[in-house]
């Protein structure tokens, strides 16, 4: 199709397709004369995706560049680029450099396997960082409860990911986790809601 | 105690207390003089919860005061009050007005209890509309499966509380949502490196 028709089914406009070009967010087209390229059904999937980066997460354009270069040039291990676009994905401003003394011992004692340099290692530093400092240090038992539960969910999710290439894996992955992190925190929120008004109802 | 002393302890220079104190945020001292004024453990206390807001959950000053004001002068009921603190905190940016379709169907159908004005119904609005936008709406299954695991976590977080006054409650709410919030997204996001790794070792 050409980029009119392009810009009609995605919903956006020719200035803002044309900008994503420029900033290397949307691959070329397939290049049909001086001026022309034609597009396809990859590019209106891109355009979603860039979407929802950026209209729903909120992500920067740089982050979403980060994303879409690892899917378009995978790493050798699918692993690795699940590593790297999900490390593109927000909270920003959690120090990602140090030793992560407590989300080490943290994993050890769930016995669960990680990456070492993901951008989750330090998050989950922060974290318990900040429930430290806070004068709440996590006790295992809570840390085993929270653990469970998210393992739980995580279960469900990667056995709902449809077969396919990696950089399909990576799409998914990228998505369910900008998609479900703020269902996860409402649904959260509201529980919360819910056992106290039946407390009450209960008391 | 004096204000220096409430600054030594607190760890947080005189300029930073006075400043929290003309935001309206930490309580005036008690007066013993014209100039002079002293501080109690609520003052300390005051100022580790401003601490956790500002620096680790990076709570603007003005959602910071709306809690505080929560803590100082309650709603008649805990629950409102509990609405209203919680309702400061992030995320921010998220439409609160509207009618909520998606979120109230996904709560009846849960058969959850639930503050129809508060900001965790428009959170989850916010979040399943999300999903339908990246053309992956949640099942009612997937629905039901990440609201158990929350409501786990939930039944665990009130549990956990310490009996106390309406103010006691709501502080310990709002501290526990900004510090498990992150801890939860870290947890997941490691769970699934665990559950992708191990997979791999067994495929």
């Amino acid at each position: 199709m050409r980029i009119s028709e392009l810009a009609g089914r995605s919903g956006l406009t020719l200035a803002t397709i044309k900008y994503y070009l420029r900033e290397g967010l949307l691959m070329s087209g397939h290049r049909t004369g001086a001026t022309q390229a034609t597009y396809g059904e990859a590019h209106l999937r891109r355009l979603a995706l860039i979407r929802v980066l950026i209209d729903v997460a909120g992500l920067p354009v740089a982050r979403v560049r980060t994303i879409v270069e690892v899917l378009d040039h995978p790493e050798p291990s699918t692993f690795e680029s699940l590593g790297k676009a999900i490390g593109a994905l927000p909270p920003y401003g959690v120090e990602r450099e140090g030793e992560h003394p407590r989300a080490h011992r943290a994993l050890a004692l769930l016995d669960q396997r990680y990456e070492p340099d993901s951008a989750a290692l330090a998050q989950l530093e922060a974290a318990l960082a900040g429930l430290e400092a806070a004068g709440r240090p996590l006790s295992d038992d809570r840390l085993r409860a929270y653990a469970r539960a998210m393992h739980t969910v995580a279960e469900d999710e990667i056995a709902a990911l449809d077969a396919g290439s990696s950089s399909d894996t990576v799409e998914q992955a990228v998505l369910g986790t900008v998609l479900s992190e703020p269902l996860i925190l409402a649904l959260r929120r509201l529980a919360h809601q819910d056992v106290y008004l039946n407390r009450d109802r209960a008391g």
